[in-house]
């Protein structure tokens, strides 16, 4: 039992009804050219702060990934969403005009998994600081995603691993991918043991957001631990952008990131049968800026779905 | 069902096997006095941060509820935890060590009902600044529970509802009672319709943290809309603080004013069958300073639980 702790293997799976991703016009024009719901426009769109950017981006893609399931904002129960904005008002102030009853929730990048915004982890855009090449590019994105029934829609939420705190006492706030790799590997691994499979057992097991740095760590100690990822790994961070095109060093990041891979790109491909089985892990580093300043260490967390395509099957037991 | 949405009336309730609540010394010496399970020494209790200090009390608390279920740590499955730190490092910090699944949650002050700091919406203790008498006074208190199956405990959680971001516009911060109020409105009506109960159906209708004026708009719209609460309101924010002695103008918020009156006080007295059904509704402001400098508005959420004790019986259906 005690391994089991955290992981969830629902009897009444439920399904993926609709989904929506936006993304920013960098983020646009990378490998995922063309897959995006909408592409938002400069740094913020024609709103007046950052903050109002995020909150319209996040209701559009609300709006739109309902609109894609056929259903109205009142035919939907609760809503969890969260981003890494103080307070979360990027999710606060974009889905209040819905009317759905929320639940928010604080998870920084692995935010998506749990149920997407980031400012001052980055350098204001006017500041020019030179950045190490473990930093990754916080990503302008947000993806939103509509549950219903099982097998009213196309994907299975077939299980869940919520991850917990692991500490590595990384203090490099430009090498978040170091900080939360230890925790992708606590929440694999716990799953691996406890439903018994291991890397082989699926097509995908995506990470969101280690980048090259923390992708590279991943691998070696799952190889260490005995459940080597046999070429199955990919990272949203490395998705989203082309690190050999554009400048974003280790690669993408935010809880925006892994949301609009998912959303833009990996639910389709499970939705069309080109994925069965896909582990997706979302990673989230739990520091804030004040906390990194008064000498703290940097907190990882990674939270856990596995989603399968309908035309597949498969038991988590 | 749309008047049913977000209410749900658990089949299997969960039982409170454990609780606790500390707090900081002024709200030590308030009517509480003697209630809480340990009291912080001055405003950093030693420690060399407010952070610092706030993760101390939240992971003081959750050890303490979980002596008192008489559990460890690796009993539990999952904590689900929040605070109004940014990035909720009060929580992540605090918890870490204790190697539970964590679901991070943020509702602000209505945090506690959702699944407990506040620094940045109090001015700094140096300020001296001048606080109208609509303003609340930040509570440095936390309290945890922990839950476990029907009847293990004294007192069983029935129900659930988890509110709407509900906007009147308000933009005072030094009124949120007022923003918080019409959401609280929104909550319990609904929950009330939904399981055919009214005010008398309860022996107490406990919000959290409205303040004076924010429960006096509470009573007067429970008016108009036809469900009077008929002397049975209390309010965290009045309990934790004696208005006529300390000086804290309308009374005390932050989401750790809710969690301590409950976990000090509410949950000891449903225990002992002096209160048998209680519905707790915790109410969260969901601004941040950065919104409110935009000129943006304070909207409102409230998540209601209805705790009843062992002793007594009912249903919520």
């Amino acid at each position: 039992m005690k391994n089991r702790r955290g992981v969830i293997c629902f009897k009444n799976p439920p399904s993926i009804l609709g989904y929506a991703a936006v993304a920013g016009d960098m983020e646009a024009n990378g490998p995922l050219k063309g897959k995006f719901d909408k592409v938002f426009q400069g740094d913020m769109d024609g709103e007046k702060s950052f903050e109002k950017a995020e909150s319209k981006m996040q209701l559009f893609a609300a709006k739109q990934a309902l609109k894609k399931a056929g259903l109205s904002p009142d035919e939907i129960d609760i809503a969890f969403a969260g981003d890494l904005l103080n307070q979360c008002i990027g999710t606060n102030y974009g889905l209040r005009e819905l009317n759905i009853p929320f639940a928010g929730i604080y998870g920084a990048c692995s935010t998506m998994a749990e149920s997407a915004s980031e400012r001052q982890f980055r350098f204001p855009l006017e500041y020019g600081g030179q950045r190490p090449l473990t930093a990754q590019w916080t990503a302008t994105a947000a993806g939103a995603v509509v549950l219903g029934k099982q097998n009213e829609g196309k994907v299975n939420v077939k299980a869940a691993c919520v991850g917990e705190i692991i500490d590595y006492q990384i203090k490099d706030m430009n090498n978040m991918g170091a900080a939360m790799a230890p925790a992708a590997v606590n929440t694999i691994t716990k799953f691996f043991k406890s439903t018994k499979t291991q890397a082989e057992d699926y097509d995908m097991i995506l990470t969101g957001d280690l980048g090259q740095v923390g992708s590279a760590i991943l691998s070696q100690i799952m190889d260490k631990e005995g459940y080597p990822l046999k070429g199955k790994h990919s990272d949203c961070g490395l998705l989203l952008f082309d690190r050999q095109r554009q400048d974003v060093h280790s690669g993408g990041s935010g809880c925006g990131c892994s949301a609009a891979v998912l959303c833009a790109d990996v639910l389709k491909r499970l939705e069309t049968g080109k994925l069965k089985r896909v582990l997706f892990i979302a990673t989230g580093a739990l520091m804030s800026p004040t906390a990194n300043q008064q000498g703290e260490s940097i907190p990882g967390v990674a939270h856990l779905i596995f989603l399968e395509g309908n035309i597949g099957h498969g038991n988590c037991d």
